[in-house]
Parts: C-alpha cells; structure tokens; sequence
C-alpha cells in the first residue's frame, strides 16, 4: 500500500494574479510531465492562491535538480511564490510524542503496520514509561525523558539530538500531557501536529471533557493541528464530533471520545504526510 | 398530525432515592392510568433524579385537580420533588420574535402549517418591519417594536403586556438580533428558546460565522438553549455542526449554517412542546 | 442575494490528455478574463476529465456568440469535447412538483423568497388541490393535473405544453407522488430533480420509511437524484443520513425524515442552479 | 477501567403490561438492591415490552440462586418473561475471527490492551497465516484453519472444539473472509458480532465499496450486526456512515472506511459486552 512511485509534487502559494494555473500546468507540461491531480484555491479575502499539483516523473526531461532552479527562475520568481516540492516516494520521518494514554499511539502504529500511513516511524518519546511496552510491541525504539521545570531545557534540547540524530521531520504528539516550550516549537514550525479533545476553540486547555460536560454541550469534538507558540491556537487541520446526551458521564466522554482522537489525528497525519496541507494565516489549506 | 388525545406528562426532579421509579409508576398504575412512556435518568455526580413519565387518562380514575393534590401528597412532598403535570393537548402557546432574517420563521410556520409542532403561534414580535410580509404570508398577527437604546425599558413593558393578553408562555427567538433586559427574561424562566449560530460555547456573541472563519475551524455549528440572564450561556438543548473546508466563504457559512439554524431550532421547539426538557444546573435532560 | 453579475461558467468533460487545464485556462485569459473558479476531476478508471471554470465577463474580449464559436473551434472540437456554457445570470426556470406533503415544497418557496436559491419558480403542478393554498402563501401559479391510468398520457402532454409556455427547464419533484412516464422523462435529460426518503440503493420504491423500519437500521437517509427511466436509479447528486433507535417508530422516522429531505433536496437543487453538477455514466461530479 | 464492581444485569423481554416497570423495580428494592441503571422499551407495535436494569448487589440480600429462583416463580413464569441474568464482572469470552485485513484486529487488541472493552480474549482464529504476527504482539492464541470446500465441515467442527476447550461464548468476525456454515452458526445464536463495509441492506454481499462505488454514492457505510443463517440479514447493531466525493477512488472508498469498520465494530462489541442488546424479531433493541 506505500507510495513507491516517483512523482512530484509542488505546494504553491502566492498572491494571486491572473493564468497562474495555466503558467504552472503548461511548465510541466512543457517538460512531458504527465499531471495526474491538479487543486487550487483562491483566498479572494486576502488575494492569496494556493495550488497543490502532483505529476509522473517517468517521462520528465528534468532532472530533480534542474526542475528546481527552473522552476524557480521561471516561474517562481516573477510570481513572487512561496514553494516547496516533494517527492511521492521521500516519506516524512516521524516521532510520536506520548505520555499514558495509548490509543492514539497503538492507532497510529497500527495504521502505520497496515501500511496505511505513508510515513516512517523511527521513534517514541515519551515523558513517562508507560507506553515502552506498546512501543516493544511494535518495535519502535522508545526514548524516555522525565520532565521536570527543572530539566525541561536540558532534556528538551536532547530530545532535539535525539530528533536530529534519527532525521525526523516531523513530530506528531498523541496525547502528549507535556507543553513544549516555544523555542522547541521554533525547530519545527509546521510540523509539529497535536491532538486535543475538544471541538476548539472550545474548552482549549485542560480536562476539555470535564469542561464540556460541566457546559452540558450536546457534541464533543477532537481537533488536530499544527503546534505553536500558541496553546491550542495553532493552525487546525481537522475536526470531528460526536452526540452526546445527558445521559452520559465525563467517564462516557472520555471513552467515546477516544474514536474521534484517534480518527481525527490520524486524518491530518495523512494530509500531512501526502503533502495536502498549506498553511496560511493561521488557518490550513486541506488540499482533497 | 396534532396531538388530540388527552394524556398526562408528569416531569420530576429529586434528590436520588430508591424505589422512586416504581413509587410513581405504582401510583398511576393505582389509579388506572396505563403508562405509555417512561424515561428516567439519575446523574450520580449531584444526586439526582429526573423523570418523564405519560399515561393515558381515558380510564384514569383521578380528576385533575384530584391528581394533582393527590400526587402532591402521596409522593411529591415526602419524596422533596419538584414536579410539573401537563397535559398533552394543552398545547404551549409561543411568540416568535425575529428581525430581518426569515429562514427559521419561515421554518417555525411551515412546520407549524403542516402540522409538525403541537404549538399555537398567537403572535409574532419584530423590531423591524422586514418580516411582516412572512407573518402576513401564514396569517400570524405581527407587532413592530422598534427598539432604541432609550425606549428598551417601555417597548419590553409594552410588549409584556401584549404576551400576556395573547396568554403566551413560550418565546422562541428566531435570530432575533436584540438583547433582552434581564428583567424581561426573568418574566419566561427555561421558556426563551434562542438559536446561535455557534457551536456554544465557541463564537459567542456577535457574528459567529466571521469569529469561525478567522479561526480557521473545519466545521461551523449552530445552538438551542434556554436564554438565562447571561448572554448564550443558557442551558442547551440542542446543537448540531456541518462540515465545512477552506474552500469556503463566510457567506458560504452563512448559506449553509442557515439549515443547521432551523433543524437545531425546531428540534429545540420540538422537544419544549413535548415537555421532553427538564433544566438542573444550567443543563438540560432531553428525554428520548 | 441573487446573484446578478454577468459571470460565465463553463462545463466541459472530455477523454483526458495532457494540458487540458491549462489550454481553457490561457484561451479565457488571453482574451482577458478573470478566471474567480476553477475545479476539475479526472476519472482516471475511465480516462476522462471534467471541469467548471468561471470567469468575469467585465473585461473580456468577446461577445456571448463568438466565444461559443470560437471555443468550439478552437478548443472543443480537436479536444472531442461536451461543453455547456452557462452565464450567472441566466436563472434556471424550475417547476415544483408536489402532492400531498408541504415541507419540501414550503423550504423551497422559503428559499426562494429569502434569495436564497439562484432560480425562478414560474409554476407548481400537482396531482392533487392540498398543496394550492401553500402555493397561493407565496403567489406562484398552481396548476392541478389529476391523474389516473386512464388520463395520464394526456396529462402528461399538457403539462409538456404548460412547461413550454412557461419556459421551464428545470423540474423539481419535492414529493411528488406519481411516477412519469419515460416518454415525459426523456423530454428533460438530467434536468428533473428528485428526492427519495432513503439511503439510496436501500429501500428503493414505495414506503421507505417503512422498509427502513422493519429491517432495524440505526440510521436513515434521504438522497437526491437526477430522474431516469429506471425508477430510483438515477445519478445521485447529494445524500444524508440521521441517526435512529429503537425507540422511534415509523412516524418517528417520517417526522425527522422530513428535514433530511428538505436539505437533501435544497443542496441539490442548489448545485443544480450553480450549474456545478455534471453527468457521467449515472454518477455526478459535483464541483465543491 | 475494567469493571470489577459486583453488579446484577437483568434483561428482560415480554408482552407489554401494565405495571411491569413498577413490579420488577419494587421486587429488586425489596430485597435491599440499589438500582444504578434502568432503560426500558416498548414496542407499541408488537404489543412487547423490554428493559434493562442493574443494580449494586453489595447490601442485596439474595444469593445469585436464590435471586434467580425467585424471580423466574415469583415475576418472570406470571408475566411469561424471557430473561437474562449476567453479572458485571463476568466478562464475555471473546474469540476474534480475521483473515487479511488487520485494522479491525488491530483495534480490538489495542483497545483491549487499553482496558476499554469488558470482555477476555482467549483466542483468534484465521483461515490465512498473515495476521499471526498481529497476534503475538499482542500475546493471544492464533489458531490457524484454512478452508477449503473440501474441508470446511471438518474445520468448522475443529474450531468448534477448540472455542469450547476456550469457553469461548463471543465471536467476533473482524473482517473474516469466509462464510461460516448454518450449523455453525446455530451454536452461538445473537452471539457471533460481524463487520460488513456497506450501509446494509445496500450492497450485501462481496465487493460493497466497488458496489458503491459503481452506483455513484456520496455516503458509504459500515454495519455491525449478529450473525444469522441469512448472509448480511441478522439484527443490526451499530451503523455508521462517512461522506465521499466524485474525487474518490474505491482505494479511498477502502482507505477511509476502515475508520467506520473499526469504529463501528467497536460500538458494537462494547455495547454486546455491556449485556445492552436486545433481539427481537430480527431487530435490536440497543440500551444506551
């Protein structure tokens, strides 16, 4: 089931102007790519455009190299494009960052077993030792960092060794009971993805389930997104409720709403590793 | 479709105690009544106990006024319970108040026409003239009331008195875009039924759907609840959310919002007229 | 809220090649429109490729008629392409069909009147007088064609003739209780819309609700079509589904099934005015 | 969060009378039995009544026999009831059929592991070896019986020994690829829980996400039902739908509805475990 062709695939934006789809189409055209999925948006509030473009490299006459400086001579430079190009068969590296609670962990290694998920999992941290087994289970090497105010900048900066010594990319924090300090964050912007159990921006912060059943809602959510300085307020990739009634405990809440925890990161985990994610003034470009 | 048979709905709430099920249950059954529905539910964190429970008078041997004494003697004083008797074709007679949107007044009449909504709508109250056609539309007496910052205390004076001449008990605010004073809501406790078209408690207050769209959600909702002296704070009865993307507008999530605004509203409306909502600690129990 | 700028919209499906995309996109901007909308779809199992552009008319350069030809020529013909050009502000003209039940028919006069539907309403026809005075509420012409075995042919031809005299090219059957003859049908292809109370292909045919009930489902739905002469088989343009239990019984399901279809059948016909549904081999792409 | 509380479950099914809620209420209070939970049904069709209640045993003042005794002479022989005693910390003995597919087994093992389901799982079995490797990490028995139409009676009747040497009384199918036989399935009647990945009755059989697929959908499905002598017609427990567009393959189709097949078997296993399902005549009634 792991993307093992060769294809490129460009994520554009830039303010938007007049034949940017037809200029980007006909430059890869021009070089015998054959597009096989073409998605744009166009921001009309803040005139910005948006483009996700994926073609087969089997007859490209450019190499990786020459496509990239073309591309960016050609194209991106008079179009003042922001740009990133990846490639179909470079997966994101990936370390998951838990604490206790294990069902977003199993489920992301599950998936990731099945071949559902088109990432490498190199590596489990965790503040906290109760999940080395699930990491055993699968075995995935599982690193243990106790944090404490007093050793938060220590172990965060070995971790960051850590990180850099397996080449992760991108982190992913399954209920991860830990705050990451904001020069952590800076290592990673836009590539660090949380989970938090609630439909945000309600009940940001703490015990979100305690929160919502004290409101007497009638649904409660799961909301994954990017990590930033901002508790909570980063980017949002993707969002899910589920009913609720009067009937049900916070105990209800927290059972039921493991299955949204669990669907909803590992729905943006995906996005995120098909490269369908743009991110633009706090909010996300999905790409279907 | 409108309800014409004549049962009993008794709705109770007390402290949690054994036996309080067939204690209520043994005394309809005493009497002859045969109990058609009976929902119950406790919430174990305060204690407490609800429930709704209807039966046929056809050959109930109490009078009214024998079974409300009786109950009261019997079992509602030494059991502490706060209790209200209503009877299935005593129908709650509502106001609607709206002002320049007309999609969930034109929803409210037309299920009220065809027979959906065991409600009697004497009068309809607006601080514009915009939806006087709607009302004129389904023949429902209209009444302006301009609303200034200086004339608030007299037009809600004014309009109290023209509720009760109509023997109006309920108020449903169809996106009407005035705040009630305190002391006018204080007239209709847990009988204002609002719509907000949030997910509550996110996007409270003023223009929800723009609050949503800068915060990049990926799904908008809508809110029915009670209207309490603190603005959208009200115990909810229903809510529900659409799916939305990037893809789409503030004015697309004003489209589309509007048909979760008059689902969630008449749902509310619906389960208020079935005397399905009991209210305990700014939430409500929905009976099924 | 009706859309009044001069915008046109073309939809185009054709084998899929290299460069489609970017061959309309450069024709519409050197002659110097202002594309606001593009979306396009490969079905790479059948090899074909579907598109709906939209662009400003404010600045281009030909008139209605030499675009259509030079477009033909220039791109359709050599592209073997099916196109349809549409402009934003040419309504579609839509006849309601109804019956018995008023929810449908009022959500759509409702729509209507709130500007919410980009179509006009010339004409409602029914077998039956129950819905006149609903047609009378909004001032559209009613016009009562019983029909029994023995008429129907007849009738059926004049309400061809009425539809002509009209200039109705679009039907809507919002609970319409008669089945049309293919010979009808086939005068309006992939232009009469129509909502069936189920989860299509379940519970196909009479009394869905019903079938829906004595199977158990936890859930039920109602799905929007295209008419064809095979009954309840038509391309599917939108669907929903509610969640149901045990404790409802059939008329449950008609109660809350009524607002399922009301939505179902209001998306549908609004892509259909949007002009954003196209149809191949009995399945819709619907642009977003 | 396993239950290790001491509580009696007592479901039961009848015809439908007057006073049935009060006479087994009063019987379970008489004997000092605190009451935590009671739901009942009425199936105003069938003239049948149904209920679910539970109580603490810690000050109760009936042995397991006595009470089981008593209450067949003294309630259930007079009101000609079928009933079921369980006790909450008797768990279900669950058997996991698979073949290929591992998400369903991945899910159940992991929420297992996690403490979520109330049930032991003493076994898998398969007809393929391919998910041998998912059992060990998990630590359970996996039996392997590959079947043939030569050997199937031969297979099935050594799997039938083998969940007997288990106590196996819970089968769950978690995407088992094989037809079990009438006489096997007679043994383990409401007691063998099946995922099918379509919104059933639509697409039974083989292939349901190319069935829906080629019929042009924009919902598909998952249902949990128990497993009778009709291929994909036994009583449905749980069903769940996802939405999908034009823009999605039947590999998408996959993809994304292993989420509801997890999640929905899921539901479906824990409610069963929770002893809150209820058949009667090819149809559940779910308690919540």
């Amino acid at each position: 089931m792991a993307n093992s062709t060769h294809n490129a695939i460009l994520l554009i934006s830039c303010p938007d102007q007049a034949g940017l789809v037809s200029l980007v189409a006909e430059f890869i055209r021009r070089h015998n790519g054959n597009i096989i999925y073409l998605d744009q948006h166009v921001d009309t509030e803040h005139g910005a455009f948006f483009m996700r473009i994926e073609w087969e490299l089997a007859d490209f006459r450019l190499s990786d190299e020459k496509l990239s400086k073309l591309f960016q001579e050609d194209i991106a430079s008079p179009m003042q494009m922001n740009w990133q190009l990846h490639y179909s068969d470079q997966r994101p590296r990936v370390a998951i960052f838990a604490t206790r609670e294990s069902h977003c962990l199993y489920d992301l290694l599950s998936r990731h077993q099945a071949g559902e998920l088109d990432v490498d999992i190199p590596l489990i941290i965790s503040n906290r030792e109760d999940l080395r087994s699930a990491a055993d289970r699968f075995e995935v090497p599982f690193a243990h960092f106790p944090i404490t105010p007093e050793n938060k900048a220590a172990q965060e900066s070995a971790e960051l060794e850590l990180l850099d010594s397996h080449t992760v990319d991108t982190l992913v924090l399954a209920r991860y009971m830990q705050i990451l300090s904001d020069s952590f964050v800076n290592n990673y912007p836009q590539k660090i993805i949380n989970i938090h159990h609630s439909f945000l921006p309600a009940f940001a912060g703490a015990r979100p389930y305690h929160q919502a059943y004290e409101r007497g809602v009638k649904l409660v959510g799961a909301t994954s997104h990017y990590v930033t300085a901002q508790l909570d307020e980063g980017p949002i990739i993707a969002q899910d409720v589920i009913r609720v009634s009067h009937r049900e405990s916070v105990s209800d809440f927290v059972r039921r709403g493991r299955d949204l925890e669990k669907v909803v990161l590992a729905r943006a985990v995906w996005a995120h590793a098909q490269r369908k994610v743009l991110v633009f003034k706090n909010k996300t470009v999905v790409f279907s």
